[in-house]
């Protein structure tokens, strides 16, 4: 048994309240149980958090990389929300420890803004999942599991 | 019952031949039968196809956009090959008819050449998911599966 | 009495089912009809063409350019579609050959995505009609005929 | 019975006499006359302008664009001359009254240099016609009316 | 005795025709007549083919790669034409298989129009050689033969 | 007793008419009678003007700056409407004379067209008011009486 | 009654002892006093807070955004220092909350280095006022008062 | 005997008054005093205007361009201050009707801000003097009387 | 006697564990030692810390500042890490409060990827010292020293 | 009685011989005549030199540029050549010494290739002689006469 | 008989010793020793020289453009190492004596750092030869000796 | 006992009479002597030299390159002054040789103009030392001797 890692970034709290034409109407506690689900299901632990602080995501992205250094762990599912665009710090936390990461986005970001078709994590995840709503998530736990 | 569309670009019927260190060793038609797989499973039918010719990939996306239209199909998984970075043609077929689509890639392209972080079809796609192998095809065949 | 080809690209096929807000219902042969009263009313004869292969395309020009210079052809109406933004061979046979060339585009691409803003079919085009509907092949027709 | 404007930018009073080998040894009269005919047999009224001071054509673009709101006109041909590649004030003016306008070019801009590839106008005209010499205000008038 | 491929893009079917004060009076059967003398000088065999179909040129790179491998053919040498600035698919099929590739240009390109300066196939061929007319192609024969 | 000038560029004498989902449904009189009180009440004098010429707002800003540099003028509200974006010459009169300058837009137009995020006015601008609709005049105006 | 928000980027802590020359010598708490004094003469009340986190400023902006959506608050004036040109967190819980926002910089940002020229928040806020000194925060409030 | 122009454009009727520190003290009275003597020494005869229009700029240009075509003019001198970096319509009544031009600039442009290194009047200019104070004016007449 | 702070910015509690072959297989507490020898060698007294939160790197920045300009502190030693390229607000804390700041880098990051090519550090620091290995420290303390 | 230094660059040697077409029948020699009657003229004395090599420029400019300092020279005619375009040590050599420099060009540059468009020496220059033949010679020597 | 020269940039000394693994064991006067043979086979004479002087470059492409004028020498084979990227001096003496001239390099330059995808010489080269190794030499030499 | 060298570039022979508010007033006989001093209390040889010349220090360089090869040098300490902008020459010296090279400047070149911001050099150096004045050469060398 071992945990997978489900983290995300500034303003996913607010999933359900925020733009809901966007981005649905499920919350991020909706998404934690729909996780939970997948990562028992295979076995193992789920840990999911949230943080608008980028310095908890680098502690955190440290700890599972760590963990997955030990054995303990099989990597992380990353949704980096508004810091995909804009955190080295969280790039080199994952390329540093080598940790295998799922990157995933809810919304297709191609499809919107210019600046948010660059992913400062894309060139050092695993795998990328992007666009179909809440079920990146359990796509990407498949991912991680299908690594292992 | 209705048909799900598998479509190859350019090169994709090298797979297993080509770079395999990229690549990997499984050829198409290995693929080819993990979708037929997944896609009876759920009750459907599997419409794999590959082609060199931009031409033929998009008559048979217009194929399929009209078959969705009239209910007999479900989508296209894409894996567009170069063609991703240089057709236009293709995103147009899309866009035009509105075909639901996954966009598909077995290697992590924004670990590679900067022509390859640029995709026309991403922002028409329904949804992308990249790098983790021939997965990406099971992965997809779910996304499209779950809209149904 | 001499030819006046009409060659459409990519998924010109689609007109009128292809998101009919922004490129009307008519369709592709209601265009071909309304080309062929104005050429034939000039006493000339029509080739009125569509492939979603820029080969074919290349061939179709190679073969018009070359009548205008035995002097049975009065030269090119050209609905690139999609190939307009990247096709260089479209381009070199038409320079290449010195072919009369009418660029149309049913909508105006300079109110669409920035890609579309760039042609390579412009800069040797003999005239370029834009964003009039259905109308812009007659107008090219005449354009042409007024050449003569 | 309405009015059609036709409105010329800067130097278009050399017509004739600048660059004749680019330009043309028509003048403007020329055309003045050739669209009046046009405009005349179609039962209309033409007003034709020039001025080599941007703010005279804001104002007769927002003469024109009230006339259409009151239903005295149908639209405007514009040849903006050097104005369309600096003139951010002319789109204001189509734009906020939203007049229907035919953008005219005698020259293919897009075979000369790199700064008249880019028109200010073009993203809010109806249509555009470009590079087949004094008939682009004909066809253009055949345009607007066919728009009526 | 092995096979030595030489591979020739879109509109160099008109070589002789197209432009000659650029491209020289010699058709391309006449550069076929010289490259054959070279390579069964040297006692081996020549393939020459043309398609102004990009997809025709994926699938004869991919043959010449595959025979390259089993050791009945040393090389390709290609004309990529137009295809040169705009096919990610033929660098693909190159890269994929590892085609010893001399491309060969009759014209200085890097005197010609800007986009003209790009190569996509340049950073995977073994040799480039350029802009001394139909002699290019029997000087990248002689690279091929000296890597053999 | 001093004056303070509002001065308004290209197609503001539209304002109401144009586009009234975008800028409202105040005339430009009604702009001036909101300042007219701002001003009286301050015990000071309003010059409210506009027009479509650039040559004729640089004339006013160098009129008001050479009244301030006399002390009989405090300075100038400024909506360069399309001028915002390419009239060096406006920054100029501003920067020749040093005229104390607040620019006003009516609208966000860091939310519009790409080319309206520019501003030749904003680096030699003492203050900038964006986006608040007609009310962007009153704080500015109270923004140069707080100067005063 | 509602709360009027006053939230502060890194550095702002320093106001009167940083680059007084360029910022001023009046310190943070004067600023708030200002503030106070302005919002309680229109019967509301003032939240003012500072700092270096951009996490604690995307949690402020979440709370005031909820309140907005309660009819307890009225929106916030914000004044992002460094983070305008590098957050597009706090851009997205603006946007995804949809929150009254005025953006406020002392210094004319334009006038300086040219990363300072762009700013994340700009595009979603309601109004911008920039470059008077302390004043920009009392006719923010001004403007977020109006709205109401 | 014939007409040498001196044309001026948009704040150089500020010479003097204007940023002294950076044009120095001489009024633009002064420089034409300078340079009708240059002018009457040789035997010629001076017209010597300014004017903060860009149309009427075009306007003396396009009189002096036919002035020259009729042998009774020299050629221009031409400061065309701001318009120098936005003006397209200046180049083209100088290269429209290949009017003699030396551009002048009081002030080393290529010093100041980046904006100012570009002007669309030196590829068509006969020469440029730049940087030297009022002095530029009659290097540039001198230039002019050169090539009689 | 005065404080010298070296402050290391996010991941650089990894060294000696993240990616060994770039970074070396010293650990933060090594290069901690070695730094308090050079200090206390001379005298002073060294404040050695690291975060993964921008904030607490600004607070820290700020910190020192104050204590130079109350004469208890030299200056700052910054590894400011991933921020490097990201953080304009450590930047303003620098510049704000003129702390005499020695920038680090443990690696070459002008031979890493093209984002680490640029620093918002370095056109505030005092000095820079980039790619020997954490010897990087002691060259920067005696730059600061040698400073005092 | 002080010194004038004439240097020229690269190619300049070939003056006469080098495309005549572009630069002129007139040699090197020739020039230097004609500056020699301009600076006796005025009772000053003529250094004139070529160099193909930059360290010869780099020295001579340190020589006159201590001259300068010295009082036995007014400054320097430089034509700089290809290195225009290229030497930042010509450039740093004039500004370190800040050496009076008129920089001069035989054709005019701004109608040529791009990268004749940028000169590292004009924005430290003194003035600035383009397009007039060796003209321009005679017309720098005269500026900085006039400096004197 | 008639001179060939063969003339080589900084560095090439090194040929051998310099990345062998890049550049292969040859060294330069192997290389010269091949040419040798080459060029006296068809009866003329090798000028075989290195410099890691651009100055020197710049004289000898002088002397073989001056011998080819008298009919002396054929032309040059030109390997401009790291001056191909930097010298627009080498650039001009070519085309300022239309020197006919062939560019080599050793290595595919398309193949390594952005900045040698760019080429000063390419443009005025009668044609190219690029990365077979030392071979290229000699089919540069087979192309001069065909021109004659 | 083996060679330290520190080699400069261009201009460096005027320290002490250039800028000198920019670089102080030692000359760089004075750095001579303090790197002597560093290098002999090391127990090794010190070699200083200085050009303007590119060739020159490229010679150097490879001279240096071959010691240290051959175990009778360390490295190289350069100071490539304005070279650093412009050369690939010295760069391709350097890693051509795998020169162990440690670059300084004595200003911070990053708080400069834009074009200083990029250095050829920086990607193939062991280590860089910036701004602190002479002291880079002797924070060089001790990292030099360092790493022996």
């Amino acid at each position: 048994m071992a945990t997978l890692y489900v983290l995300n970034g500034p303003n996913l709290n607010l999933l359900g309240v925020r733009e809901p034409e966007l981005y649905g109407h499920e919350s991020l506690d909706d998404v934690e149980s729909r996780c939970r689900r997948v990562v028992e299901v295979a076995g193992h632990e789920l840990e999911f958090r949230q943080s608008n602080h980028e310095g908890f995501l680098v502690d955190w992205i440290q700890e599972a990389g760590l963990a997955v250094k030990e054995g303990t762990a099989l990597g992380v599912v990353l949704n980096p929300g508004a810091l995909t665009h804009t955190s080295v710090a969280l790039r080199d936390a994952i390329a540093g420890l080598d940790v295998p990461t799922i990157e995933v986005h809810l919304t297709n970001v191609h499809a919107r803004e210019d600046f948010r078709h660059h992913s400062y994590i894309s060139p050092v995840a695993a795998g990328i999942v992007v666009g179909v709503g809440t079920l990146v998530y359990e796509l990407a736990l498949q991912a991680l599991l299908n690594r292992a």
